[in-house]
């Protein structure tokens, strides 16, 4: 079953139905103030940070689900007839806009919060933006949500139109509920917020603006608004006014009755509702533009006086001017077009770096579009807020940027640098890592800690990938910090030896290194023996007894590791001023330890069939055939033989067998198997989910693109395509009845073949998933591969795609790929036969190259 | 507008209609398992810990309001007539519950959450229990909830009858929202806990239990059940099978189609609901008895099989013996009538030891009912969990605990003991305390920390307070801990000692006492200069300059190191083993200083008209006609009178005269005035609220029973008692529709007379106030005050009370006690006349005492 379809010229996913099994979602923003919207207009607005600045309220958990944001009404208009009363001398032809008016019939142009059954509904995710149109008695809506480009607001334009072929009265009422800033002090310190709710309202002739301004008597340099471009015949900000006794969202009594209550919020709850009533003739349409603004006054630090009007605060009156010219900004629907195209434009910009035609729509529609906009969301919200991450939590991981970055970086190079500067500054002196840092004072989290052991090292993979897309050597040379501490500036070269010898320095008694707290999976906890409910298994080391080694990190050493060399080969005369001897001096001391490592992850890192996951606090192995569950692990799997561990020998190639085998469904690749029973509170919280679910067995999406990568390094192009394929939300579109979240976006986990529920998916959009499957199927499936000094052209695609063509931007030159297969391999650049697969970078200046391949 | 009465037989307020205007609630519990309950049914369960031990959901800030516990539906169900066919051989004369049948009407018999329109409501909140009666379609319903002495569990009992005068029959649904154990987490942490979620369900021939087992599987000790004592017809354990797409629970689909699903939850939101068939003759009545059960293993630690049915912890059923127990004590109605009439006895005699008959019903039923009964409540939730503390927050204060204690102490001394020793051992070393302590663990909350310098004298506070109820001295020599440290035991009057010289020692320029963070006023910030939005004005302490003096503190130390050096004078030498002349250097050295402070507040400390409030770090005046606004703050006045500070010179008589005239309404006595339009950052909180909200002006009714206090030291009767009923609930009843709370019990705060919407109560249930209120009435008005070794009689009632009786527990006897004016002072007790007015402690064993005074 699927609820809508992909329009792909128009690069949208419609949905068709609001009734999808959860609410299905899309982000609008792109610098600073972001929104989430679904399907049915839920959600929430933020500025920056979805904890410290919520603009308006959300209700994760919320029964009924996905309501409390982002309510319209329309209304149909008729006249009160006063039945008791013999006067029937108004005239039959009176306009349908004379005399006292109250609604006939109610509903939301975006289905919920009303519930009104609608004659016509679509959804239209786009890149950045939304659109629901919807018809109901004649009447057509279409509503077009979306964040302008470097502005701090959620436009919602309204078009109504009356198609009844006669004069109607339409009252349309647009709200918004405010969140006192601090979503979590929001939803806990009612003994204080009740009392606090400030705002002001300013009704003109020509529009009326709401302000919300809880705080700004005191702390806050900042406001919201929720304006609309014409006159209203009321506004309420009061919620127990406009929704009245024991009503939710579905039924305010303002809508009810028609008429406003023109209320002022004292504390409470505060909210914004403007009602406007439109008369429209047959076949009019009308426009509307809401706006939900905020406004700062950084300057306000040093001028406190900024904040009020006529500098006065004792008066207590806002200083509203900057909110007027954001107002101004959008007051016509010509000017909401116009920054329409702007963000159009501004993703046809963004994406048209990689577009690729495979003669498969699906995979087309995912990396041309989706895949890529969903790497951009990553690199917009990391983790922090979704329909699963209620934005009051974690800051950025350390791990979690380093590998998003991998899917972005070639859209935003620019940016992607200024991230890896910021990470590495959360990096400790001894090499290792704070393991999430907050974005807005960018430091590192020390509710959370360090010791993660894999975490250092995805900063060379950060770097490395960054240096192939841009060539930009000049940032190993930058001055960063570690942890944030001033007079500790190093330059990014040396955080990165201080990475990889930290792993280097870190080893068990197997010679592999010593996992931490964890490794990339975060509920492997082995030196955390926790007895205590509640108490996190990622902060309480309470049994270190320094022997739990991971094997996944030993791929990880040899992967990133070798990266580092080659980084210090290539640019370290060149570019860091090392002479030849210290670098070969480097060179040799880390290859050495890669090789140690390598030897003992082939002795005691390989199982027979498959390699160990990890020697736990007792020395025991887990994810071995001794083990009577959680037998064999997917991630080293996936790690090791990326990094080319066994590949020469055949035992890469044992070892996917068996994760085939073993791990394998339709549904994806689980994480382990067979999964835990009971709790092993030697293994910390890997055992204490459901079995099939999350790290115990679910199919974990984010490791799958390992496999398929290491599929392309044993040569099985085939299964690495189908391990691409399985977790492919394009391609599991006709199962979204089972599969549930969105089938344009990753999800973070399905649950897995052991699970009561296989193939249900949860927590989609954020996850590193989409970075993986991106660098997986552009680099590896599709075999783009930027390297230091050219583009490498190496495809895995299964044999029946014959002919592919690839677009990629890279260092200012787009390459216009055709690859054919014909069983002879050649390559030509722009009419020049080329050795090898590496198209040498173009130069500078250079607009177009033209090439072709053929294997 | 008032919305019910008052049944004090019965200990009942007697709500009339579900649409009050704000939830009215109540608290079932009296040990460790707690409820909250409101007039619709709202409200959630929880275990000793409202944060980490949640067993029922509840969602703050809702809309709609109070929605989502405690859901129960009555359906008069209907045949199925099936009009496409044209077979109509069934009999007319079937019996109701023949044939396929659907729901032809529902409604919840608490209201919410169906809201279908009642033919009859009530809800009567008593003693530890709430009943709701309602009729609909000639069905009545009675549904009692409480939780029996010594169980673990909530009974709701329904009575069901049919007066229709024919057969019917009536599906019965009760459902529960689980919550998944940590409140905060449950809210929060959604991309966890949509796979956590796990249930097992018993259905028999006699009864269905359906239980919670969530995290069972790890580290919990502890599941949840939800039963009926009767064959269901279906159950659901998942919700969004219950509720279906869309729905809220006023409308779940289970309900509409009376069909249950037999759902079983596999993670996302497990519920528990129970659906029974009730076929009912004319005239006859069915009873239901729903129980929410909880269930713990502490043996589990040393013994962890014991969780599991046989001890298989790979099979993971639970070992359901201790529900089944539990089951079986109320799965009778008998049973329950049984637990019904313990409970009302147990607080029958709890509330039997003051009881007063003063021709003012509303003073009655307050003194002998409500007051105390909130005493009780402040005991036991602490400031944990209401409508208005979300139960996710802080633990019990140092200073709130020691104040409850006043209002408790005489119901339940021996519980009392035992919370002053657990609050001594939160005190540190050098006399300072933790600002808060953590119930579970009893230890001092380190986030919010010490340095509010009134904190320690109210441990002084606290220990009078007992000494004069109990005598019992031994208290003192208790050996108890500083900052719960193993070692550090002292005798409890070695932490008297260090409290007072706490105060001694930590004194400013002008020899007032140091404020440090705050003094009983949170918002009075004089070290904290925040302009970071969010900042905790509590914990920050960024300008310390050692000269913010606290004059309200002065009064405290006056009041409290007097009360210290009298404990020492009676006990020292009779039961702490000292000898007289070191309680006489102690005695004398603590004089002196309280001379001292006296000296100090009458100068430094007098502002002419009133006491200052304070002096800030700028060494400024804070509260004096200096400033513009802010002159003069309630605190100072109410507790330096209450120390006796100017009762001779007059000056206190002027302090109140200000008062009244400057901060009271008819609403009650205001914090301060006039207050503060702009923010102060050297004043820090109390000037971030709104106008005449909270700290910022409001009434903040804990402090208006210092004021009436203080009226009695002046002589000013008549407005003592004003003061006394100006905030006092059961006189607001007819306000209702203004003051919003519950007419039975106090809230922390009133809006005051400068905001925009006076008399507005909030906060109620959890506040100081219920105890000092207790205090004032009880000890000063009415005049019945405990000392160390007699009963003093000092009444201060306005002269229109003519006569007055009095019954008082003290010590074991029963002191009954007429007090008459005759305006002739005499005091005779069994018989006797007595000098004074001060009736001797009566030797052990006398059972009653009868008293006559006149005045």
């Amino acid at each position: 079953v699927q609820y809508g379809h992909f329009d792909d010229d128009a690069r949208e996913y419609v949905i068709e139905t609001p009734a999808t099994p959860l609410p299905w979602i899309n982000y609008l923003g792109n610098e600073h103030f972001f929104s989430l919207i679904s399907n049915t207009g839920g959600g929430y607005s933020f500025y920056r940070d979805a904890k410290l600045r919520r603009i308006t309220r959300y209700r994760y958990n919320s029964v009924p689900e996905d309501s409390g944001s982002r309510n319209y009404y329309i209304s149909l208009m008729e006249p009160v007839t006063d039945n008791t009363a013999d006067d029937s001398s108004a005239p039959a032809e009176a306009p349908a806009s004379a005399g006292t008016l109250r609604p006939a019939l109610t509903w939301s142009p975006t289905f919920l919060p009303s519930k009104t059954p609608l004659d016509a509904y679509e959804c239209r995710h786009g890149m950045g933006y939304t659109v629901f149109r919807a018809a109901k008695a004649g009447i057509e809506t279409e509503l077009t949500a979306f964040v302008p480009l470097h502005t701090t607001a959620e436009i919602n334009h309204l078009a109504v139109k009356n198609t009844t072929g006669r004069e109607v009265v339409v009252d349309v009422t647009g709200s918004v509920e405010w969140c006192l800033w601090n979503a979590v002090d929001d939803s806990s310190n009612f003994q204080r917020n009740l009392s606090t709710g400030e705002v002001e309202v300013e009704q003109t002739e020509t529009s009326t603006m709401l302000y919300h301004k809880t705080e700004f008597k005191e702390r806050r340099d900042h406001y919201a608004f929720y304006s609309v471009n014409e006159p209203t015949v009321g506004f309420d900000t009061c919620r127990a006014d406009f929704l009245g006794k024991f009503n939710g969202w579905d039924t305010p009594d303002v809508i009810a009755s028609g008429e406003s209550k023109n209320s002022i919020a004292y504390g409470w709850y505060p909210i914004a509702a403007n009602h406007v009533r439109l008369t429209l003739q047959p076949g009019e349409e009308r426009m509307l533009v809401f706006l939900l603004g905020y406004v700062e006054f950084p300057e306000a630090a040093e001028h406190p006086e900024v904040k009020w009007q006529d500098g006065d605060a004792k008066a207590g009156i806002i200083n509203k001017q900057p909110a007027h010219e954001l107002f101004d900004r959008f007051n016509t629907s010509e000017k909401v077009f116009a920054a329409f195209r702007e963000l159009r434009a501004y993703w046809d910009e963004l994406l048209g770096g990689f577009q690729v035609t495979t003669g498969d729509e699906r995979l087309d529609r995912m990396v041309n579009i989706w895949n890529q906009y969903q790497c951009m969301v990553t690199f917009n919200l990391s983790r922090s807020a979704s329909y699963y991450e209620s934005g009051m939590g974690r800051g950025m991981g350390f791990r979690d940027s380093n590998q998003d970055l991998l899917g972005f970086v070639h859209m935003i190079p620019g940016r992607a640098r200024e991230r890896i500067l910021d990470i590495a500054a959360t990096q400790l002196p001894d090499g290792s890592a704070w393991h999430q840092y907050q974005p807005l004072t960018k430091k590192g989290n020390a509710d959370i800690g360090g010791g993660f052991n894999d975490d250092p090292l995805w900063l060379v993979a950060s770097v490395f990938a960054y240096l192939n897309e841009t060539g930009d050597a000049s940032v190993l040379r930058e001055s960063v910090q570690f942890d944030n501490a001033a007079g500790s500036e190093q330059p990014l070269i040396e955080h990165l030896r201080r990475s990889v010898h930290y792993t280097m320095t870190h080893r068990g008694p197997h010679g592999l290194p010593l996992i931490g707290r964890a490794d990339w999976n975060d509920c492997l906890n082995l030196n955390c023996f926790s007895t205590t409910p509640g108490e996190s298994f990622q902060t309480v080391e309470n049994n270190d007894t320094g022997v739990a080694e991971s094997v996944f990190i030993a791929g990880m050493f040899v992967l990133y590791g070798e990266q580092y060399c080659q980084i210090l080969e290539r640019y370290g005369a060149t570019d860091l001023n090392m002479d030849d001897s210290s670098v070969a001096d480097e060179v040799r001391d880390v290859r050495a330890a890669v090789a140690e490592v390598t030897e003992a992850a082939m002795t005691a890192g390989w199982d027979g069939d498959w390699f160990v996951r990890a020697y736990d606090a007792l020395g025991e192995k887990v994810g071995s055939h001794v083990n009577d569950e959680g037998q064999i692990y997917i991630e080293p799997q996936g790690m090791c033989v990326m990094a080319g561990l066994g590949v020469q020998d055949g035992r890469a190639a044992t070892a996917l067998a068996s994760v085939k085998e073993r791990l394998t469904c339709r549904w994806g690749t689980a994480i382990l198997a067979p999964a835990y029973t009971t709790y092993h509170v030697e293994l910390g919280e890997i055992s204490t989910y459901p079995v099939g679910y999350k790290e115990n067995g679910g199919i974990f999406c984010h490791n799958n693109p390992w496999i398929s990568i290491a599929e392309t390094k044993v040569g099985d192009d085939d299964e690495a395509f189908e391990v691409y394929r399985r977790t492919c939300p394009a391609y599991l579109e006709p199962y979204s009845d089972i599969h549930l979240t969105e089938p344009y976006v990753y999800c973070q986990m399905v649950a897995g073949p052991e699970s009561p529920t296989p193939g249900q998916g949860k927590n989609s959009w954020l996850t590193g998933t989409a970075a993986w499957t991106f660098v997986d199927v552009s680099q590896f499936l599709l075999g783009i591969q930027p390297t230091f000094d050219g583009l490498r052209l190496d495809p895995h695609m299964p044999s029946r795609f014959g002919q592919l063509h690839v677009e990629r931007l890279w260092r200012g030159t787009r390459y216009l790929i055709d690859i054919e297969r014909t069983g002879e391999r050649s390559l030509v650049v722009d009419g020049q036969p080329v050795d090898g697969n590496v198209i040498p970078q173009a130069p500078a200046g250079t607009e177009e190259v033209n090439v072709r391949l053929t294997i």
